[in-house]
This record gives structure tokens, sequence and C-alpha cells, in this order.
């Protein structure tokens, strides 16, 4: 408490309703590129992927959190209006410099109405 | 994943590094004065109790953030040195105003070193 | 650009109305005690002396920002409905913790339909 | 007062070493691909075109905002060590979507030793 929700592969969920509200509150991790240690990776994070979530001023996506482990990358803090008020995937591209063999990414994102939520995390294999 | 980690009773822990570390990571709420129905309302929220915790650079206290069940009311992001590169005890003061008939504060720290810290939940009664 | 806002004495202001904006909108500094080095030291902040502020969705105080000089000493971003939706003063105490003989101590404070405001600068004399 | 320190054009600019201050510090805006309104645009901030800001503990790139003029659309917290404690560009990917007939979108980047500094703005005319 506050509940992490965390994302449960909705293809397994019967009712349509329920797989939007899963899909739209979950953050995705795409990472774009190859890991190379000591050069610079991008981090996109996108809240949903087949569901857009409301911009509306009292129920938005307020912010993006990026973890490797237990270790906080970087807070992306967004207003409502963005996305002009209009359903969206709030989205970020961070950019990290890996110095690990091997990063642990994980993102959280906050819905003003919703709470917190977290993606599945992705296991990064960094090139020497 | 990261790791939620919470307060736990340290006067039932014998060994007195491990009181020292939960101890100055946990948040303790504190709030100042009675809850009244749409009357400001001062929240303290401060790292430790016992024990102070490091503010150097590359290991610090670096949010401190509130919430009511799920929903979160304010953060504080500190940059280090706040509290001079000496041990201390990282705190803020926040101002809300309650509009229900019952608030569930919890606060949630952040060290750069040992991650997600989660404080005891405080229940307020707000008297109409 | 963005502008930055800056607080101007509103006795000097005619119209009522112009004297509330400016009020509202102005971060004013307060140092709770007196300022010993390296002894921790309230600063309060608070939107508005006279005037107050909407707690609207779509027209909040979103942030208040702590500097000593040019150095960030922290900020709070609130989220809409902390102050219950109902007009109020948006306000945070920091603890900070001197090290210098001086502070210049300066706020910022974001309203989501007007900007940037800063306060007038506080020059605290810190205490050997 | 805390100082907004602008980019100038370093290329008029003859010491090596303020070229360097100068552009190290400076955030830039690329907008990527054609603004349509209603649509998703990405905007990209990188501090430092020429030259590379250090990530040390005790100085860094602490936070990238985008403002449309005087909105804030977003901002990104970093934490040291985001780019492996080597100089490099802090840099973020914002995703907004444009609802109104142009943009002025200009950046505010914080350094941990020397402030805030703004970018020179960008005009984004969006198609309808």
């Amino acid at each position: 408490m506050p509940k992490i929700n965390r994302y449960t592969d909705i293809s397994e969920i019967d009712k349509e309703a329920k797989r939007d509200y899963i899909d739209r509150h979950s953050p995705f991790i795409t990472v774009l590129g190859e890991a190379k240690k000591g050069e610079t990776l991008q981090v996109n994070v996108k809240m949903g992927q087949e569901y857009t979530h409301p911009d509306d001023f009292d129920h938005f996506i307020e912010s993006i959190t990026l973890y490797d482990g237990d270790t906080k990358l970087a807070t992306t803090t967004f207003l409502p209006g963005t996305f002009g008020n209009e359903k969206s995937h709030a989205e970020v591209t961070f950019t990290i410099r890996p110095m690990k063999k091997k990063l642990n990414l994980i993102a959280h994102g906050y819905c003003t109405k919703h709470g917190i939520w977290e993606s599945t995390p992705v296991v990064v294999e960094v090139a020497e």
C-alpha cells in the first residue's frame, strides 16, 4: 500500500473492459538498438500498447519512472494536456549509458485515478 | 521489483547495524494538529527517527512522496548537499487539506543506494 | 521566455484584481527560527499571502522550488486536489542545513495557467 | 536570480574553454518529424551539441524541462550515474501532441554546479 499494480498478459483475460484497463495503465519498455558498454542507449517507455489512456485534467498519466533493478535512473513528470486532452499513449524515450554486463529495466507509471503500475521487467545483455 | 522495503519494528532487532539501516531509511509520518474537513493540515515526513542518513553526493535521500491510499498527494525531490553533506534526517512538511472522513497516509522515501522505503501507514480521522 | 514573473509590492497597485493576481501567484519565504551553521533550518514557502489560489484540476500550483542563489535545494511537486479543489495557499516547509555564512534564498512557484513566479529574495545570516 | 543563463552562438566566441562551457550546458531542441494537429510529436532535448558534460555525482545535469511558451509540458529528472559517470550529453525525447497552430518550444536544463540554462526557442508550425 500504495498498491503496485502489475501487468498481466491481457490475452488471457476475457472481458474487453478489463483488458483495456490493464493495458492502458501498463508501461511497456522498448530498448532501441543494441546495448554496448559505455555507449548511450535509448529506452522508450510507453503507457499502453493496444489501448490508449485519457489525458483529462482530472485523469492523466502524471509520471513515468525507469529503474535498473532497485536503482532509479530517471523520472519524467507530465502535466495534463501534454496530449491535447485526447486519449493517447503517454510516452518518453530516456537516454542511459550502461556500464554493467546486464540491466534489469523496469518502469513505473502513475495514473492520477488508478495509482502506480509496474511494467514487466526487461533484461538487457550489455555487449563489451 | 523494484523492491518496496517496509519498516519493521527495530526494537525487535538484535543487531545494531541492522536497526540503524532500517531506521535511517524509513519515512516517519507525523500529523501536526487535528485534521478538520476543509482546513489545511500539516503532515511532516522525516527519514529516520533514531538514526541519521548520509547526505553524500553518491548516497543521499533523493525524494519523499506522500500518498493517501493509492493517491499521490505530493513529492519533494532533494539534491545532494541539502543537508550540507552531513548525516541528518531528510525531512519535509507538506500542507494538505482533507475533504474525506478518513485519510490513509503513507510515505515513500528513495535512497540512491538502497532504493524505495515505505512508512507504516497512518490513519487520520477527519473531524467534520 | 518562459517569462519569470516577479513579485512587486501590491500596496502600490490600485486595482484589486491585479493585487489578487500578483499576490496569489507569488511565493513567500519564511525562515522559521534562527539559522545556525550545521544545524537544520526550516524554510516555509507559501503561495500568496493575502489572496488564495484555485486548486482546480486545470488550474493549480504544480510546484514550488527553493534556491540558494543559483543552486537548487529542493522541489515539491503537487497534484491537483491536494487542497481539496478549494482556493488555498499551496505551501511546503523544507528542511535545509546551512554550511555557509550567508544564504540567498529565493523560490519559484509554477501555476499551470500563469507560469513561473519568483519570490523576493531572503538573505539569511548564518550564525557560527 | 537565480540567473537564467542563455545560449549564445559559440562560433563568435574565441576562447575554447568558454565555447565548451556554454555549449555543454545549453539544451538543444530537435523536433523529429512534422508537426500535425492532433498527432503525436517527438521532441528531443539534448544538453550540449559539440561538447559533453560531466556525469559526476557532485556535478551533473539534474533535469530537463520542456515549455511551450510559458506552459510547462514535461520535466525529466535525472540521477547522477545515468551516463555511467562519464562525460556525455544528457538527453531525453518527449512525446507531445500539438492542438494549436504554432508551438514556441523552449527548454531549461539544470546543472548542479552551474545552474539553469535556457535553449534558444524553436517555433513549430503545426499542419492542420
